[in-house]
């Protein structure tokens, strides 16, 4: 496995594996990897014939009080992680690499990018935008894997790439969880072990979220009020917000008639975690 | 030669000439073509194997107040000329193909764009840059033309290539001008006869600058007074700006010590016409 830390190379590499017609996977990530990451990583190997894992703390998606700095990062383990799990290359620029003196531009989008974290991170999905949008042209992948627990940010690249008539394939994979129901995520390790059992409020939130849309109810107000009421219980919990939208646009709705999701972002004493749950309509 | 109007069929000829590894050469224009433009599809139809010409009067890079609506268009005289200059394929898509409905993005990009016509066409760099990055993504060309008269233009498309890590070669070609000097622009059709001799201020002013240039005179102030006295002198003008800026950055400079160029925006009557001329310092 290839691990290089300049566009460069990591152009030269795919280029050349490009030229001899093999397919390329992109899973981009921040690091700090954990069996989500490895379930995109492991998909990307299954589908393509070479995959890249990018490893990257973007600055310019983190607002000025967010947590850049704090972010967990250990790249020693991450790559082990990375060869483990099928990757043939592993990218992980420095900053100014990636942002150059003279970087001057940045991906400005809106629609699917608007509410949920949309609103309370401004910047934040233009940052992530600009990002992908550079990863993309340096590995120039057949495909890219997101998670979909970070689901707006999956609606989000779907509709840059197809604003920008791109090529790459986005493929959204299932959120991966701890036994007891946590989705994984690298902030999970911001948790104490108080907060770790605070924060199981929000999985069972969306699951009776969804066994009560499984019994017909399809008003937003009902089920949004039926998670707040559960997350509200938890002492250490604050909601950030509770949403139930559009799977494509993420514009809230007033009636569930086609697929939805319920989305949602709570504080669990400093820690923002987030989560969310499909809501399918059969047809 | 193919002519296309629908991304759909242009991509699928231009990653067909890929498959063969065919180099692609792209030729973005609104379009009403001129001996400028058909000198950038010679160079392209010389330098590549397969020669695409934009034809796109691109709405999001004009101002509320600028000529998006009687901007002279003529695609049947336009595709002919392109046959003949050695193009191979045309495309010459609707607004509607461009910009469907829920297109929500667009690049924002300062540096080189803020200055000249980014400060007095605000948003014009940003829309320039988007159909830009959109087109690139459509025919994946290896290299991509662009005429100097739009300096700042080519700047800004260089920045762009380099922020988003894009492949693409940018070729800048010289102005063409008309025998008595006018370069050739689109916007020329615009002019009376009489305004058509009044623009010959412009290029007399930017002859006067560059030969003071060439005798010494290393002051911008003073070459910058220069062309304004000249252009004053005609009657039918009004000076946007004149600048002396760095020739990559755009930045007005002080003293001219590396390369150089001179470049203005004047209105004669109400067409706004620019030119520019590049004031090198041999090494």
């Amino acid at each position: 496995m290839y691990i290089v830390k300049t566009v460069k190379e990591a152009k030269e590499i795919t280029r050349k594996w490009a030229a001899e017609g093999l397919s390329i996977g992109l899973v981009p990530t921040m690091g700090y990897l954990h069996e989500g990451h490895l379930s995109l990583i492991k998909e990307s190997a299954k589908d393509n014939d070479k995959t890249c894992v990018s490893i990257f703390v973007n600055p310019i998606q983190f607002g000025k009080n967010e947590d850049f700095g704090s972010y967990p990062r250990d790249i020693e383990y991450d790559t082990a992680l990375c060869e483990k799990s099928g990757a043939d290359l592993v990218f992980c620029p420095a900053a100014e690499e990636m942002y150059p003196d003279g970087f001057c531009s940045h991906i400005e989008i809106s629609g699917p990018a608007e509410g949920l974290c949309g609103a309370r991170r401004p910047g934040h999905f233009n940052g992530v935008c600009t990002v992908v949008m550079k990863l993309f042209n340096i590995i120039n992948p057949s495909r890219a894997y997101f998670g979909r627990k970070d689901a707006q940010q999956l609606a989000v690249i779907c509709q840059m790439v197809k604003d920008y008539n791109m090529d790459v394939k986005i493929i959204g994979m299932p959120i991966v969880r701890e036994a007891d129901g946590l989705a994984k995520s690298s902030r999970n390790t911001y948790l104490s072990s108080e907060e770790r059992k605070a924060a199981l409020c929000l999985s069972r939130a969306l699951r009776t979220v969804k066994s009560l849309f499984d019994s017909g109810e399809r008003n937003p107000d009902i089920l949004k009020q039926t998670a707040k009421k559960i997350i509200k219980d938890e002492l250490l919990s604050r909601i950030d917000y509770i949403e139930i939208v559009d799977i494509i646009t993420m514009k809230p709705i007033n009636e569930i008639k086609s697929d939805a999701l319920c989305a949602l972002a709570v504080y669990i004493g400093r820690t923002r975690l987030i989560d969310n749950i499909a809501l399918e309509v059969k047809s």
